[in-house]
């Protein structure tokens, strides 16, 4: 079996959720979403640490991808029911057991319109 | 011959094709396009495997782009007939048997405005 | 111990603050923040140099970062006294003792809505 | 004399000049930019070339870029006398005798608000 691509550990240092939103729920609700794709033959369970700049880090939180299946999960429902706090800075630290691709997206309609950005993270491992 | 530059396998976890859009068609009709450049001197075909949260892969597909060419194609022409549903979450596994550089660029227009975001890939291999 | 995940150097070559802004302040403030994520157990010190397009570096600026915690900083304030003037281009070198996950985040109210782009840095050493 | 950071061949595959915009120029012409930053003690000049996906490329075209210094150059300025068309498909390689750090960063107003994303390249050797 030749190794999957990816790695066994992504780090995000960007993370902070727009603490309002305008428009139609749940499509335009603010909001980051880590999204994960499982490459290989095996069901991968990420386990997921959050970062914050005034206090100790909470988890490891845990979430299930199956094989060959992408995960995309808004942080506040992945961290229920000790959710990341809205408007603060916070960062991510993903472990799995075997190699995923992860990526950070952020839905921002606290304004008119709408602007989305993909939070590339670090990958090791 | 020394290498050319980039990966045989790129992958993308945060796929999903904005559902509706505003705006005249086609400039701005809500996307995703993969982006292709292929730094070498041989023709390259792509091979595309389509991955979602709730069911087995797609694909391959397949999409040729020519030496020494950028080729950008909009996701639901590339799944054609078997098209990528709009607005789930998906991924992809980009294949290519020399080296190229890959990038998937969102175009939303589903409210006042417009947003582009681009979704850097992991690249491999 | 094993290695913490991240680099010692960051590099972003693309950073230009808006020079105007739209909304209420401090939240629609245009504005390009550093976050930086310290995976470690011992707390870090950055060395931050500004390279211009018409002058020499200046710097470096130090910023710390706990154990384990972010850190998300407007440029704007980590440069005082010696700020980053608004409008030109600019670019960073972020340095620690200890490796770190760094990236910008660039926040524009100049017109209507908003924009949020993620300036993904180089990381290496 | 240690490495410098950076690499010397940098790809983006995905460009594309929106051929419109609307605000007050030259601000807020909708625009691509290449960003440059050379840590390094030495003067680079960049060899550019551009890759079109119906025909072959253009360049090698020059660009300096001084010792310790950024520079941001709008794409269109940058390949005159021959432009890059408005509004179609092309990529950058871009290659230099030092380590460097590039980034695209494209600006679109042609319609209401503003969006910008950051296109990250990829970089070898």
């Amino acid at each position: 079996m030749t190794e999957q691509p990816g790695h066994r550990i992504w780090v995000f240092p960007s993370g902070c959720i727009p603490a309002t939103g305008t428009g139609t729920e749940p499509e335009f609700t603010s909001r980051e979403e880590l999204c994960l794709l499982n490459p290989g033959p095996q069901d991968v369970t990420a386990e997921i640490e959050v970062l914050r700049d005034d206090e100790d880090p909470s988890g490891p939180f845990t979430l299930a991808v199956g094989a060959r299946r992408v995960r995309h999960v808004r942080i506040n429902d992945l961290f229920d029911p000790v959710p990341v706090p809205l408007g603060v800075p916070y960062g991510l630290i993903v472990r799995t057991e075997h190699p995923v691709v992860a990526q950070v997206v952020r839905t921002d309609t606290r304004r008119d319109g709408l602007t989305v950005s993909a939070m590339q993270g670090y990958g090791t491992g």
